[in-house]
This record gives C-alpha cells, sequence and structure tokens, in this order.
C-alpha cells in the first residue's frame, strides 16, 4: 500500500524550467532557459570581506536564531530599496523571507480556500502558478497587450466572480513577456482592487533593472487602502544563492506573513542577513546596479538584433525596457516543445511558453532569457534557434 | 473593508516561544524560554575560514542558483549523519531544506486534507503543532510515559479512526518533555504504520546530543515500507543561523517533498549549504558535537540538581538523558501562565506548557531549557523560580 496524499498534491507538478536547467548543466548547451543573473558580476571579493567582518565582529549573533520579521538593519536598508521604487515604507512594513518565491507561496496560503479566484496576467510566471497551485485556487487569465494587464478585461472578470482573493501581477519587465505597465493601468488596477474588495500581489523581482524609457514608480505607490503586498528580492539585484527576499505591505497584512514566516521556517538566515545588510552600508549598490544594467542591456540589444536578423519574418518577439527575458511568439502551427526537442539537438536550451499559462493552450510561444550568457554565446545561441525554426516553417 | 483571508488563518497564531523571546532579549533576564544552543559554543573561527575558502574557490557557483534537491556534497555528508543514527540512506534519500521547521510545514502540505486525523505525543512540539495547523488537521493526542508513546493507546486510535495520516514524533530526547523512547516502541510504532497504512513524521533534532545511557538507533533504522519520513537538522549540531535541515525518506515519497520545496523557496541557500559541506569535510563535527555533550550535560545535571534542592516536592520533572529540555509538572492547582508571570518580574523566563498540547488543558505544566544559559544564571535563575512557585503553592 503506498502512502495518501493530500489533494492538493494533485495539481502540483515539477517546475519545467528546474527540471530543463537540469539538463542544460552540459557546458556545451546555451542555455536560455533559467532566468539565472550572470555570475561573473556577483560581487564575490566584497562578499568575503564582509563574511569574514560579520562573523569577527557578531559571529555569536550571525549563527543564533533570530526574530521572525528579519534583521533589523537589513529591513531598514529595504525601507532605502522600497524608496526607489516610489514607496513609502517603515521597518514595521518589511518581512524578510527566503526568496520572493517564499512569498508567492504565503500569497496562497495566507488567501486562498480551494475553489478561490486566483487573478493574473496571460502569460504569467510559471513559478508563482505553481506556488498557488498548491491551494487549489480557479485560475482565470486576464488577457494584456504590449501596456500590461487590459483593465476592461479585469473589470468584466471582477464583475462576473464574487470569489476572486487576489489578482497577482509582474508590473515591470514581465516574466515571461518582458512588458511593462503603462502608469494609468498601475492607478487604475488599484480603485478596481479598491471597488471589488481585493487584494493585489505585485511581484517586482526585475523593476530596478531599467535599461531604457522612463522610470515608473510600483503599482504599491498608488496603493490607498493597504491592498497592495509588494514581494522584493537581492536575487537579481545582488545574488540569488543567499535566498533573501521581502515582503513590504501594511502592518496588519504584514502579520498575517510573518505567522505563515513562522510555521514555514521560523525566519531567513540570520548570516546572510547581516552580509546583505552589511554590503548595503559599506559599499555602493547603485552602483553595483548600474553595472549589471548596461551589462544586460548590452546583451539584451545583441539578442534583439540577431533574432531580426536570424528568425524568420512571420515570427513576433518583445523588445523589454529591461528585466532578464523576451517573449516569442512563434505561427501557430509551430509547437514550441517540439522546438525545444529540435534545439537540444543543436544545443540550445529555452523555456516552451505553454507552462507560463495556468489554463493551458499557447504552445506556439516561448521565453528567452539573455542576461546569464555572453554576447558570444548569444550570438551563436540564436543563430541555431532560428536555423531550427526555419527547419519546422 | 478588510481583507478576506483564506479559513486556516483562523487557527495560525503566533508561536508563544517566538513572541516570549522578544520579551526575553533584554540582558538581565534568565531564560530558560527558548530552545537556543549556546552561542559561544559556534565554530566562529572556522566558519570564518571557511567562508573564505568556498568565495575564493567557488564563489560564483556559491552565489548562484542551484538544484531543489540541494547541494550534492552536502548531501553526501548528511548520509553519514543518517548512519550515525543507524539509517543507510543514499544521496537519493535526501532533501536540504531550510531548517527542520520546514520539514513539518511540508509534511502537512503533503499529507494533510482539512480534517484528516494526524497524531502526536501528549505533549508535542509547539511548533510542529503549529506548522500543521495552516492545513486544518483534527488532532489526536497519544498519551506518553516515560518510555515514550503508549503503543497500545496509538493501536486503539488507529483502530477507531480511518483518516488518520500520519503520526508525529520526537524519540530522542523529546522537545518538550525530555523523554525517549525504548526500543520496543521504535520497532512497534512501525509495525501499526504497516498495518493502518500511515506515515511516520520522525523529528530528530537531538538525536545526536546524548549525555547519558545507551543509543538507540532512530525509528527510521527499522522502517520496512518506506513510511518513515525522518527531519533532521544543522541547528543543534553546528548553528541555527544558518538555517540547515534535511528529509530523509524514501525517493517516491522524498519527491513529494521536493515537489513542495519547489514551489515553497525553490531552494536552501547555495552558499551555505556549501560551507556546512565544507566545515564536515575539513573540520571533525564528532569532536563538536562531544564538546556539545559535555558543556549541556554539565548544565542539565547542574539544573536538575539545583531544581531538587529548590522546587518543593510536589513539583515532579523529568531528567532527560540528552537533548535541551526538562520539563515539569506543577501540582494542578498552579497555572504555569501565571507562574510565568511571576517569573517574569524575578526576571525568569520559561515556556507554559499549555501551547505543547494541541487540543490544550494541561496549565499546570512548563518546558525549561538548559543549553543556553551558563552555570552561574542557571542556579541563580532556578532558585528565583523555586521561589516563586513556593509563593504560589
Amino acid at each position: 500500500m503506498g502512502l495518501n496524499y493530500a489533494k492538493r498534491m494533485d495539481n502540483i507538478k515539477a517546475s519545467e524550467i528546474r527540471e530543463l536547467l537540469k539538463l542544460t548543466e552540459k557546458p556545451e548547451v546555451i542555455s536560455f532557459a533559467g532566468g539565472l543573473p550572470a555570475p561573473e558580476l556577483f560581487p564575490v571579493e566584497e562578499m568575503k570581506k564582509i563574511s569574514v567582518e560579520v562573523l569577527d565582529e557578531q559571529g555569536t549573533k550571525a549563527l543564533q536564531y533570530g526574530p521572525t520579521e528579519g534583521y533589523k538593519p537589513l529591513r531598514e536598508q529595504i525601507t532605502k530599496r522600497m524608496a526607489k521604487v516610489g514607496v513609502d515604507a517603515k521597518v514595521e512594513n518589511i518581512l524578510v523571507i527566503s526568496g520572493s518565491q517564499q512569498g508567492l507561496d504565503f500569497s496562497g496560503k495566507i488567501f486562498v480556500n480551494p475553489g478561490d479566484v486566483v487573478l493574473c496576467e496571460s502569460p504569467s510566471y510559471l513559478g508563482a502558478i505553481n506556488a498557488f497551485k498548491a491551494y487549489e485556487p480557479k485560475f482565470i487569465e486576464v488577457p494584456t497587450d504590449e501596456h500590461g494587464m487590459v483593465m476592461e478585461d479585469l473589470e468584466e472578470i471582477l464583475k462576473n466572480n464574487d470569489n476572486v482573493k487576489f489578482v497577482y501581477v509582474i508590473p515591470d519587465f514581465q516574466n515571461p513577456s518582458g512588458r511593462t505597465w503603462s502608469e494609468e493601468r498601475r492607478k487604475r488596477i488599484v480603485e478596481l482592487a479598491n471597488q471589488y474588495n481585493i487584494a493585489i500581489i505585485e511581484d517586482n523581482p526585475y523593476g530596478e533593472l531599467r535599461y531604457e524609457g522612463e522610470f515608473l514608480p510600483a503599482i504599491k505607490h498608488y496603493d490607498t487602502e493597504g491592498r497592495v503586498i509588494f514581494l522584493g528580492t537581492f536575487s537579481k539585484i545582488f545574488c540569488p544563492g543567499l535566498r533573501l527576499g521581502w515582503v513590504c505591505a501594511e502592518e496588519g497584512v504584514l502579520n498575517k506573513y510573518i505567522l505563515a514566516k513562522q510555521g514555514s521556517d521560523l525566519q531567513a538566515s540570520t548570516i546572510s542577513q547581516m552580509q546583505v545588510a552589511r554590503f548595503m552600508e559599506d559599499y555602493d549598490i547603485e552602483a553595483h546596479i548600474e553595472k549589471l544594467r548596461s551589462v544586460y542591456k548590452k546583451r539584451k540589444d545583441l539578442m534583439i538584433n540577431t533574432m531580426k536578423e536570424e528568425f524568420p519574418a512571420e515570427v513576433k518577439f518583445t523588445n523589454p525596457e529591461g528585466g532578464l527575458f523576451t517573449w516569442v511568439i512563434l505561427p501557430e502551427h509551430i509547437n514550441a516543445r517540439e522546438l525545444a526537442v529540435k534545439a537540444l539537438e543543436k544545443n540550445v536550451a529555452f523555456v516552451p511558453g505553454g507552462s507560463f499559462f495556468p489554463n493551458g493552450g499557447n504552445e506556439n510561444t516561448f521565453r528567452l532569457n539573455y542576461s546569464n550568457m555572453s554576447e558570444e554565446k548569444i550570438v551563436e545561441g540564436i543563430k541555431r534557434l532560428g536555423k531550427a525554426i526555419k527547419d519546422m516553417m
């Protein structure tokens, strides 16, 4: 006899990205699959210096249990990051978590009864979809265009569904589409959340990685009733291996996240929190982010320009103003999962787009990452991919 | 209008321990409340050396995303820890998690539908109770005596309840009672789990901290059908600030935990995993654990001996053979929550026992920790506590 698992486990499948990443570990594979930052830009020397300083000065504290809310000096530093995206937050509004992925799991846990409706952009981040699925929601995908989620469609859905708990959005350089919301829609979604009494989960891992166009404040900036829960992370502006992110929310709402954190894993790593706080106190993180921006912009431009040259004219793709991804739409008769197999034969990897739609379909789409490969590999990989596409036309 | 939370959030309350810990941060408080290891025994100098080496040799890998399952050399080291408790595990049986608390949350997530029955020792670890509550189980407490859970009572409960998903146990130096299961009961619980088709969640944070008596293998050692899920942690044998623990289970079962990990926070900290693996490769962790044992044993003996002198004869308590806690039973008319208030006036803190019973009651009990205070403070604190108890007799 096998063990009896909970019903929710029927919904939980392995993330296609993480399974793919395993296949792409071979050094000969040019991988546009993950959302990995460029490791050559990690501040390794600074981390060495900081690690020693933290242990020298506060070693026993760094290795001991700490408060669930997080290390206070790090929470203070995070309020400065929030100011950068136009949000006036206090320490009391910040909970440190183990990467922003954990904030997605907590959002499901805190808000979703089985059968409740969760709204998201179509397409949406598949890690979020997988996290929410554990709480057995019904997903309704809201149509998007080049300016983000279409507010008329959102309103129509809210009018016709009375058990919507929250709308999950990535307004800046969305994963997977690379699209950015207009200011008008950022304001409008808050009005609709107020009117229909729902929460907004604003996932913002890439907001500080803008390469062109004008800065726009986070949706949380426009929040009037404490309905916007902002998720941030150090994974893309510092490094992901430490697993540190944060929730920024009104105190009453944040308290639910703190309770979830307490039950889930007590607290984030004390020593890692102290290291990141120290980095931001002693070094110029703005200069570090500026360096990331300039490298990633070059890679992005190079990928887009090579795609223009190497992909057939019928293939459409976005030209993002920031972030890590471009989104490709193939002619309808080409299946991106089949393309992925052919591309892997040529040692090129990407993530087929179907997994980014919680209700399926759209198998003629895929996502490309440009942050993790060198310029040389980007050109070579896109050329091979172009050939693979042409073979299927 | 406030936000609508999920029904499960009605069950989730702040952990009394962690709230208490905040009050006890004042340096004048002698705290027997937390389950904190002795920070003066943390290997701070070794950690400094290791941190630099890991970053020097594999800096970009240490700061990058890694596999959900965990860092392979650490998983290999963990199989050696499993051998120490009598379990023959392979790397494929090990998932690295963010402290064993996360394994409790995952166990709830993986097994429990609302209304399913979870069995536990009476009393049981309150952090586990809180983690499971998020999944809305019905708790049935199984009576315990000085040899652990009473198997006749367990069998009776299994006979009369057909929706039991798992039994949660801490067989070594239990939190909070300090009690250890006999070998006979370790074997018997596996037979009962096989017969009634349930899982056993074996939580084993203190197994290697035995100060006296004879070594007994983990329950997982007797597992014949892959029903025992073993949770281990580096928090008590190394340091808790890194937040690293593990799940050891049969591959099919472990796969569910890997899926839960992927959705919850992708992976444990890459750099911390590399550091702990390195510590175990380069240093003698057995010698480190031996040092912990000798210090904790002295503190435990001193606390027990002082209690014998300072507590009224009507007060009963356990004399554990290992671990971090002793359990105190007051005369029935004395309420330990009231005693906690009086003790805090004398700057002594402990955790009242009521929270360790998922179905309430037993307010005449409390838990004392002896690992985190110096010998001087243990004597002084127990004297003050003895006075507070006498004042209420």
